[in-house]
């Protein structure tokens, strides 16, 4: 744009965002002038803040403000039981869903040879002397239902083969609410296999 | 969120960005700390400075980093022809197109009584004298072919009735690339009215 630089920069950095290109980008920075003025510059304080104050937790590797995330430094979730999961994203999904009230250890990725991702990049080890310092007494590897977070299940699963520790899975099954018609058939394997009395 | 304060304001502010919600703010931020810090603290000066810097041209009402926009600037773009147009956006996309080289005035919007914007609101004053003390000879109504946008055109153009100057808008028709089949009607109608010679 011609008529203003700073423009330019604002919407040139707002392309940084995923699924933003030039027209949306565009699109943001005038809607920012024109009416939300002060909602930009809270975005642009709570982006610098993040930017240099979110870091990683050291018990979890989840994000965090501090050296222990809020969830680690509860008491109540050290309580046995450790979920596994690949990203913060999915996290918030299970916490959101608000029924495990155990602790967490977030990979920040999956197992991945070929991009050079191994054991040490996802911090198993750090994981591995969790489950032994906490006395965890079941792990249950929420890694996504891929070929990447499957293979990453089961690599940890071998690690702990000489500990006597429950190690599980989440269910595969029908989503709740959803219709019979527009589900893939592994699924549908999986939730036949897995079908239960109608009284439990 | 319960483990990054953070996090929660970097998402929650991300919600002021237009056509962004809770998920899509959730996937800015963990992009941005995961793979994107620097493009995230970019952003943030981009927006800092853009929210404090951008104001409006005193002689065109766009937006500029002056007083004076860099378009306005340059002499050359006082050729006696003015462009009237309601936002920055509809601005930019003439310049892209990159054909016209006069001046603009930008409305910032249109007239709309019920919304309380009037004349005052839009700049109408300022565009009349800039009409006068510039010496203008075509005047191009470019607002929008909506109601408001006819609306407004008429209006300006009702005010100039007394001046010997030529006001225009622009043409109608199919747009090129498109197909007859999809063309409304009234864009079909002002399209075959509008019609021209092979050789022209």
């Amino acid at each position: 744009m011609a008529f203003s630089p700073l423009l330019d920069e604002l919407v040139e950095s707002l392309r940084c965002l995923p699924g933003v290109g030039q027209k949306t980008a565009q699109r943001m920075a005038f809607h920012l002038l024109e009416r939300g003025r002060s909602g930009g510059t809270r975005l642009s304080q709570a982006l610098s803040n993040a930017m240099d104050g979110v870091r990683r937790c050291d018990n979890c590797q989840n994000f965090a403000d501090s050296e222990i995330c809020g969830i680690c430094v509860k008491p109540e979730r050290r309580n046995g039981t450790l979920c596994v999961v690949e990203s913060p994203s999915d996290l918030l999904a299970i916490e959101q869903a608000g029924d495990y009230r155990g602790g967490y250890f977030v990979l920040m990725g999956h197992l991945s040879p070929i991009d050079g991702i191994g054991p040490e990049e996802i911090g198993i080890e750090r994981l591995l002397s969790r489950v032994k310092s906490e006395g965890v007494s079941e792990l249950i590897l929420a890694t996504n239902p891929t070929v990447e977070g499957e293979a990453t299940a089961h690599y940890i699963a071998d690690r702990l083969a000489d500990r006597e520790i429950l190690i599980t899975r989440l269910a595969h099954g029908i989503p709740v609410g959803g219709e019979l018609g527009y589900v893939n058939g592994f699924t549908l394997t999986h939730a036949f296999r897995g079908r239960k009395p109608l009284t439990d």
